[in-house]
């Protein structure tokens, strides 16, 4: 089970560790993250490096493809030699996934239309863009591709992934191990249950990201 | 507020990134990760490299410092070095924290004596060696200090966190941001929900882990 993460500048850290947590402890997983060029990659806090260990063309074929979000990834929604990429491991992948705005990248090459998917809310409704069918679920299955809302949405994606692929007692004993037991000290988690001033600081941070990153 | 987060060889990657994906977010944080030596660190599966881009000595003083689990933070029981770090860096921090096994280290720097505080489940009990009082909750506070319990739950302590140094609107913001409204597929997240069958699985592991390790 060849499970290849996309990475690049900016991307958000979580997105892309909260699946690897997961998708990593399967039997058989051999996990790798992949980028245009391997080498360190800084996150969008410009805090952190993560390391890409592979090129795109050193996994043209992985059975799970998984793109992560980030504002680094609107210039992916361009970028031929990533599309071209993504499209063609799609052709052979067994699951074809994303986090957060990972979705738009699928969006753009084509992916998903017809679909239903699923992103960081704020994005949302920019998957119409892409012919998808805009879905406010946690995590949005349509055939194989498997698509996860924003950002902490990749751990409860990595593990219905994980059930799909080796059984739901190997998920459950997955998130025995990493204690996934959640207890956020608040319930603000979603437009529906935050306070409309929060939600209208995030839209309005998350958009002038949007324009900014072009 | 500058936030140090401990990192090496063998750590467990979503330890450190989840708080770090909330702390980061915070205003006006500097988070660095830092080592023993500046440069990748590889993770527990093998499958990630993350930067320390500061020495300890280059950050002796930090307003928080977090220590991360993993199988490769049992060298550092008995590594002076980090060991006195952590002593001089908690003698003027604001918060001394842990996410899963990072608290048998700050036990080992004599931190936990006489304290509540928790660590992944399969270790908790072994915080008594320390001095300290186990706890079964998923974020305990004893004065300044901060221990999370297993893995995942770094990001519940990084958003009370949030909420203790810049109030609880912007941990809610950041909650939001995140889109943390957690949706595990299963209920299998603590010992006392999952199988007995898993829990001796786990078990089994973790302590194979432990003695392979030293």
């Amino acid at each position: 089970m060849r499970i290849a993460i996309l990475i690049f500048d900016r991307l958000t850290a979580l997105d892309a560790i909260g699946p690897y947590e997961v998708l990593s402890r399967l039997p058989g997983a051999e996990l790798a993250f992949v980028a245009k060029q391997v080498g360190s990659k800084r996150t969008d806090t410009g805090a952190l490096g993560i390391s890409a260990d592979r090129s795109l063309a050193e996994l043209a074929d992985p059975d799970v493809l998984l793109i992560p979000g980030g504002e680094g990834n609107r210039p992916l929604l361009e970028d031929v030699e990533v599309l071209d990429w993504v499209r063609t491991a799609h052709q052979t992948s067994s699951w074809t996934t994303s986090v957060c705005t990972g979705s738009l990248v699928l969006g753009a090459a084509g992916i998903l239309e017809g679909k239903r998917a699923t992103s960081h809310w704020v994005y949302r409704e920019a998957l119409r863009e892409y012919g998808a069918e805009p879905v406010a679920e946690r995590v949005v299955r349509d055939g194989k591709v498997l698509t996860a809302a924003g950002v902490s949405a990749g751990i409860d994606m990595g593990l219905v992934l994980a059930a799909e692929i080796a059984g739901e007692d190997v998920a459950k004993a997955i998130q025995l191990g990493i204690e996934y037991d959640p207890a956020p000290p608040f319930d603000s988690g979603s437009p529906e249950k935050a306070s409309p001033e929060l939600v209208e600081l995030i839209r309005g941070l998350e958009g002038a990201e949007a324009e900014a990153s072009g």
